[in-house]
């Protein structure tokens, strides 16, 4: 009979060996943490090892990311996916086993973690997403969503100012299948916290709403047991438990030391640490009764064959909600989406109103969200600024809820909107003022990256933002998330863009979309069949002239086509024929065919002409050291918008002056 | 005689009619804060209507920005620079009555505020650095440091994560003379706050080891001075004053909701305002008396009189004390640093060593930091890893601190930088790694546009940070941080470059400079005198072939001008000549004049291509569409950074093979 500390022991072997063979890694968290992952991955964490994506899984989450060796030994030992060659390859191009988890590498990873405090925002994503499903479609005998969510997290999550936004949210949301293990170990990267982190803990978390576990000695596997246990006996609110624990517990030189934090032992203290820990096997050697003690391949697929049969009666008593479960959790779009969305487009040309991108995107919202009640909208309390509420907008916090009022909390938002995600069963879209994407920047990045298929909608896009001013005002905005590998920014003209900006966000589900909506009026432009289908390749011509050559080329996005439009009227009086091309969507056009994009922006013709009321710079993409831009290298200002483009230079007349030098 | 009331609704009347004319602006929160305005600006704030910039006046600071009326209503009454004509102009072009408040703008605003939670995060940077001051310049009988600061924040700055991280840090460093008022009046933009903002303030302050003083009624002077007065009585904890307010009070209609928030009352509601409020006065006009009142100009000439006359003793007493103050408090550096820094800068040079360039930057700190007491360094818990600790740091946290270990708090840490820079007396640099710049990036727009002089230090700048992958690697930071208006880049090349960007860094005071350091080992460059000399012009001739013409211009950055030479040497074997130029920053290159620009990148070479393991489209402003651009388009992977430079192309022989291209 193995002790628990004996399979905790097998963690902290493969850790260390993972780590040494590696040359670099973290081996002091997950040594510190292995005897409560232990504790919870043999004793209460329901999950299937051959089927990571069994829906009503609970969900783990390494917030302290840097201990990825921690959950890469948890998944082998269970018998996920993830073979010893994997464990040996650690940190190696083209492994499983990255430096940090992983959600598109590594089987059994929920989401992708090292960015500090985001797992702990997606695991409150994960814990709403399962409340919400369940209230929506759990039936009296008929809990087929039931799960918990776990994460572990360190000093560095509950420092960082994340931590505060979701910790808040989740005390408020009563999140009680929540719950958060703290790494209480007493050291950061610079030492010992006590010159940085005097908090305390617990009466904050109790602040929040929060159940606190306090002082539980995370080296005591009943002690805590007890604790999980008492976590998950209540559902009314969400729990934090507060370990105690040695960093790099075992070795005996390094632990409970800042060494063990983030660099390999060194041969010799992995040697003394096998000693103390009582470790007898070679590196990357497990028993085979320590294998069978981890082993939940069995248990799992029983557990997931029970929920199967108890889904399979669910299906019988409701057969209509168990279709709509299984599509959703699928990620699949309702069978008839493709019709009614085209239908809604096409509707919009054909009316022609004249209103604000924000405005179309609410109405873009009326038309999509009846058909997609996996639709979960929310605001950093600007709702009705970046009107993303919609006529069948509820609130979370009543019954079926299917929007957020996440209050200012713009990062623990957008990581809540990836954790939503992640879970299954939503599509998110968040909301805020363009400029404060910069708040949950890395956010945005993270649904890229992870990817979670997250719409991140930013209103107020430009100095038409107004009298707010140049804190308000984005300018480096749209460059600078364009910039963003995977990350398809929409920045639509009008309210037709903007429903195929919205319809194309919903339909690309291996990443984030940024829709970028203006707050004032603009102008319907009218449009050719074909034109409205090419759309979606993300730039195409709006406009050349009729009986004759364009002579340059206006490329422009959003609220400067009308500009780019009226300049082109102007041209074409003064016999300097010029093509407009809209391109609400760089990154799409770019990923298109060689010959469409030739077609759009042919290569003999260089005098082009960019026009966006943001960065200038990234236009040199298109234009090139021969075209101009019209744009902003400065700041805004505080006036009303009319006085700020033409103080600003977005006037016909500079956009005709610049196609005449370009032409010259 | 005019009771407090009366004043107070001096500014209510102001707020509510500026924004009438402006026909845009927040009455709500000026309204609501009015009568805690009066009593702190009446009985409490030290400062001097005369002299915006007296060193020791007390610090206000409006977190809550979008209140910007209630700050310039108290400029104006109270005697500052800021006539009655700029408020009538509130919100247009020119005026000095911006929407938010901007230091740059408007004598009397310490610092720009309107991004949420930012204002908090500058007043701990004040007041840590009076305690710094305080410490460093205070002699027994001479406390020619000493003041308070006071801020006033709202439901939204306590809403956003940064709050936590500077709070945190305000109550370890027990920053005794901070007072922040909260302006606890259950409302944000989207209602009333309990469905998302349930938070037990005080008590999670209490966590942090703040003072708090619980429910003070805001409307009721007494209380108000009572609590105020508390709170300055100690010096051990920073407090927190919890105050009861009704939004827009005095609008009988409105006040207590959200509609008072954010949009002009309307007429007539302002003229029931008036009513109710028994202000009597057309707009924009202010009685005799209550100007008389409100006028502190006489006062704070005598208070600032009264210090410079202590301050005189001080500086015959402590001479060479009183003129190190002088010196810090104007800005300006040593009589000596342009000498040393430059002796240090050709001494790398001559030196030639080879390392990374996070260690020049320490080497350059070492050689730099004993020149300049102001400088106070510090890094977001990766102090070991940044290399941002040299010889002579000490922590905060110690006697005569220069250093300070922010833990793992980006956002706030730039945000503290930034307070700290404001406050006048030091230049602060911050750090952390690159892709983290992502936490703190508002900041940073923040210190451009303030501007405020932050450096900020980001290392590990690209995937050479190797094995923690793509969650650590930057990608698109670069580009994305050069799009900042008024923020310089710099990416060296080498530890010369390094020193040189240090150089100019701590040279230049209107904004901020962002330093981006390798974690991996660098090769010296040789150069010339003039080489050496141009670096800080930016971008300059690194190598030219030496007996011909050459037929194509490489461009490169930081560790990949290594690169770049390495495969200069491979074509020119190959009888291609090409120019190799170094750009470390690209915003200070721009800046040049024409014939400089030309001389570097002459308009007849079009044949180039530029290499920077970062975001490749950034680079097309300078190669054009005829260059070509070995960059990164995706993110990175988790892998010895050798193994990723060879798998993401950034080889020898792809260098060569574009120049091939290119030069066709």
């Amino acid at each position: 009979m193995t002790s628990r500390r004996e399979l905790a022991n097998a963690v902290r072997a493969l850790a260390m060996d993972a780590v040494e063979a590696a040359k670099s890694g973290h081996p002091g968290m997950p040594m510190g943490m292995a005897d409560i992952a232990e504790v919870l991955w043999n004793d209460f964490l329901k999950y299937n090892p051959g089927n990571p994506k069994w829906p009503n899984r609970d969900r783990f989450v390494l917030s302290n990311g840097h201990g990825s060796m921690l959950q890469y030994a948890l998944l082998h030992l269970t018998g996920f996916e993830l073979p010893m060659a994997q464990l040996k390859r650690f940190r190696q191009l083209h492994s499983k086993t990255a430096g940090h988890p992983e959600a598109s590498e590594t089987p059994g990873v929920e989401t992708t973690t090292g960015p500090l405090g985001q797992g702990l925002a997606n695991s409150v994503g994960f814990a709403l997403a399962e409340k919400l499903l369940a209230e929506h479609f759990n039936r009296p005998g008929h809990a087929i969503v039931d799960h918990h969510t776990f994460v572990f997290m360190g000093d560095g999550c509950l420092m960082e100012g994340v931590s505060h936004e979701v910790a808040s949210l989740a005390g408020t949301w009563k999140l009680g299948k929540l719950v958060a293990i703290y790494d209480d170990n007493n050291i950061s990267i610079d030492g010992e916290v006590e010159g940085w982190f005097t908090d305390d803990t617990p009466k904050r978390f109790e602040a929040y709403g929060w159940n606190v576990i306090r002082g539980v000695d995370g080296h005591d596997s009943e002690a805590v047991k007890k604790a999980i246990a008492a976590a998950t006996a209540q559902h009314e609110k969400p729990t934090l438990i507060c370990c105690k624990t040695i960093i790099g517990f075992g070795a005996p030189h390094k632990q409970g030391k800042e060494e063990s934090h983030g660099a390999p032992l060194g041969k010799d203290e992995v040697a003394a640490a096998r000693d103390a820990l009582d470790w007898r096997h070679p590196p990357f050697e497990i028993p085979e009764d320590i294998y069978a003690a981890w082993d939940k391949k069995k248990v799992g697929a029983e557990r997931e064959q029970q929920w199967n049969e108890a889904f399979a009666k669910y299906a019988a008593a409701y057969p209509e909600l168990a279709a709509e479960f299984r599509r959703r959790m699928a990620g699949e779009l309702p069978a008839d989406w493709a019709r009614q969305s085209q239908g809604y487009v096409d509707k919009v040309q054909a009316d022609g109103p004249d209103v604000a991108s924000r405005k179309a995107s609410q109405m873009a919202l009326d038309a999509f969200g009846p058909l997609l009640p996996e639709m979960i909208g929310g605001s950093a309390d600007l709702a009705g600024s970046n009107l993303t509420m919609w006529k069948g907008s509820r609130s979370v916090t009543g019954p079926d809820g299917n929007y957020v009022h996440y209050g200012v909390r713009e990062f623990g938002m957008s990581a809540i909107a990836n954790g939503l995600a992640l879970h299954g069963g939503f599509i998110p879209y968040d909301g805020t003022f363009l400029v404060f994407s910069d708040y949950a920047r890395n956010a945005v990045r993270m649904s890229a990256l992870i990817p979670a298929h997250s719409i991140h909608v930013y209103t107020h896009d430009s100095i038409g933002l107004g009298e707010d001013g140049p804190t308000h005002q984005p300018v480096e905005h749209l460059a600078s998330l364009r910039l963003i590998p995977n990350n398809r920014v929409w920045r639509p003209c009008d309210a037709v863009e903007s429903a195929v900006a919205w319809k194309e966000a919903i339909e690309h589900r291996r990443g984030p979309s940024c829709l970028i909506f203006s707050r004032q009026t603009l102008k319907h432009q009218q449009r050719t069949a074909q034109q409205l289908a090419d759309i979606k390749r993300g730039a195409y011509v709006l406009h050349d002239p009729a009986d004759t050559k364009f002579k340059a080329i206006l490329i422009a996005t959003g609220s400067e086509i009308e500009l780019a439009m009226e300049a082109a009227r102007t041209l074409a009086q003064q016999n300097v024929p010029v093509r407009v091309v809209s391109m609400p969507c760089n990154e799409v056009f770019d990923a298109q065919l060689l010959e469409y994009r030739e077609g759009v922006l042919p290569g003999w013709c260089r005098a082009r002409v960019a026009v966006e009321a943001a960065s200038a710079d990234f236009w040199r993409k298109y234009v090139g050291l021969d075209g101009e831009v019209i744009g902003m290298s400065t700041f805004g200002a505080s006036a009303p918008a009319g006085a700020l483009f033409e103080h600003f230079g977005f006037t016909v007349a500079n956009v005709v002056d610049a196609v005449k030098r370009v032409t010259g």
